[in-house]
């Protein structure tokens, strides 16, 4: 007998979920976690109830990192796939305690890439090789020269906040750092031309509570310093993941949508559905007066598209059409202001296509 | 309607979970989480789909920051609450970021004091104040001298492995520091005397993944190191805990456990639950001789009761007994060996009576 909801039958409206993070999930996947919690596996105990060290969840965790690194291309590749805790701001500090011997480049694309900044710059010198915040983020920055002699170049592949994604990332012998926090599993690539990947799960992985680090063997120990335990890759990766209680149901929840991803075709079967909510938003934006794009054509993310209305006095007519829609989640950064709709990995074609409805209506209304 | 359990009618036998943490959590508790995983309150959305910066979870963050207070008695005396991630293992290290200047004191009381020392090592001069290391931590130092001088003291209130359990605390002018990680919330104390208070959820407050920290404002603002954002307590309480994406599942549960504990009638009325469970198995532990305590007596832990058999040749026959009366998580900790009984809040009596039952018939049979 499927889960039932409370009430279920008084929820008139479907939700489209286009929040920032977190964010939608896939329904199925959500409605195994709700059973798991009561119950996982018919082992007569709730997930959130059973020891880390059980047969079952160290199979969750080992299921959970190796679909990570099959989906990524990544297995036997001397990567390690770790669940950790703290977000993409303990990557931060993570990545600078880990990899920072004496200076790093970093490529500055906004509010993300600042903090990343801000954090490494207590360990080593921080050099920015390039950066968009001349017109506020709204551009990536492509043509420059990535200096010798860096320990790394870190990058920030999808801007949350702008709207802005790197679609080519430098070649260089430097090695390069990426916070995929909003994109990671969105679109196909040569994952292997980064030595470092981390991404918060709760954008297109889990719930809000771990994070994915995926690191190269070969990186690791080239730093002078002490390394405290928790911030070590090292000493997680010696672990499997497991150095400490790790946080079991946001990392059961990333393993039920790994497997999603990987029935559904991996990468780049969402790929192909992800340009295609990107093609249908954008292309209203475009066409639709009453709109305009905040991100610079040729940078556009897939999964945040951020824009303005060019008429104020139509807003309280959009947001409310919006609100009777079930639209949720749109309000623009405060950084940005405007709108933002987020099209992660498990929303779905549809959910677009009712706000793209909505906006070319109140075109004819404006 | 209720929540309905996948094949609930299969589960013939209710499993007694002793399991050491992550660990029993009331019923109603995961009940009621598994259906906010499906829908949050009615609102057509699940809990971890929705922003935390939704007016939704803005609550249950405020509402659980709060419970820990109340409960604690610590409301309106200067402390902040915070919800973090990373575990104690974490705070091994916050701690000691964040309070140690020069010299730190530190009692021994097992494998979480010892970590807890190894990580405060990297930032300043330890002393240890006192151990219990020479007898394999089988009971708590007493009428030590705590030195003055020192930035604090740190102490382990409950030792999870060895089945200790200070029964008194320190009366110094040096700062108190104290992991509660496996007894917070479940015994009456004066716990204004502590300036720092730290307690991994999964024991008696919550699923993994989320670690609770109450920390006096008073203390904090004293070392003279610049402090990550992430490691400092001071930016995460400026932020309402809520500096970052905070882990929004474990957090709810966690709120919901506490509200669960407060109808209850607070720390005090699962206090007396807490000495009958207690009572009950230390009583057969003395009375039967197949069986011998691991711990000294008047430092003997209400949560976790470490034991062993004295006859192994009915190891066998007790361990299958355990498993056909659904008796889950009792094996010791491999420093210990034996058997370790983990009785958190969420235990009821009636499961310590089933395994003091078989403890006794195996008598019969030995």
């Amino acid at each position: 007998m499927p889960l039932q909801v409370k009430n279920h039958q008084l929820i008139v409206m479907k939700k489209h979920n286009f929040s920032a993070g977190p964010c939608i999930l896939p329904q199925e996947v959500m409605q195994k976690a709700a059973e798991a919690v009561v119950e996982l596996n018919d082992i007569g105990l709730s997930l959130i109830e059973i020891s880390h060290r059980s047969k079952e969840f160290v199979e969750i965790m080992e299921t959970a990192r190796s679909l990570a690194l099959e989906l990524l291309g990544l297995e036997g590749k001397g990567y390690h796939a770790l669940f950790l805790q703290g977000g993409a701001s303990m990557q931060f500090l993570m990545a600078a305690y880990n990899l920072l011997e004496t200076k790093a480049g970093y490529i500055n694309t906004g509010t993300w890439s600042l903090k990343a900044i801000k954090e490494a710059r207590l360990l080593g010198e921080i050099h920015e090789v390039a950066s968009s915040q001349d017109q506020n983020f709204n551009y990536i920055p492509k043509g420059y020269e990535v200096p010798s002699g860096l320990d790394y170049l870190h990058l920030t592949s999808n801007n949350t906040i702008f709207g802005t994604q790197i679609k080519e990332f430098p070649k260089t012998e430097v090695p390069l750092v990426c916070d995929m926090s909003s994109d990671i599993f969105s679109r196909t690539m040569d994952f292997s031309q980064f030595d470092l990947i981390y991404a918060g799960a709760q954008k297109n992985m889990g719930p809000a509570g771990t994070t994915l680090v995926v690191v190269k063997e070969d990186i690791l120990g080239k730093v002078s310093r002490q390394i405290p335990s928790m911030l070590d890759y090292s000493v997680h990766a010696g672990k499997d993941s497991m150095f400490n209680t790790p946080p079991v149901f946001p990392v059961y929840v990333s393993m039920l949508t790994l497997q999603w991803l990987k029935d559904l075709g991996g990468i780049s079967a969402i790929e192909e559905i992800n340009e295609k909510k990107a093609n249908l938003i954008y292309s209203e934006i475009e066409l639709n007066p009453v709109f305009s794009g905040f991100a610079a054509k040729a940078d556009r993310s897939t999964m945040n598209a951020t824009f303005n209305i060019t008429d104020e006095t139509l807003k309280e007519t959009f947001d409310t059409m919006c609100l009777e829609a079930g639209i949720n989640g749109i309000n623009g950064h405060r950084s940005v202001g405007g709108y933002r709709a987020s099209m992660y990995n498990a929303m779905s074609l549809e959910s677009v296509g009712v706000l793209v409805d909505i906006m070319s209506e109140l075109e004819k209304k404006g």
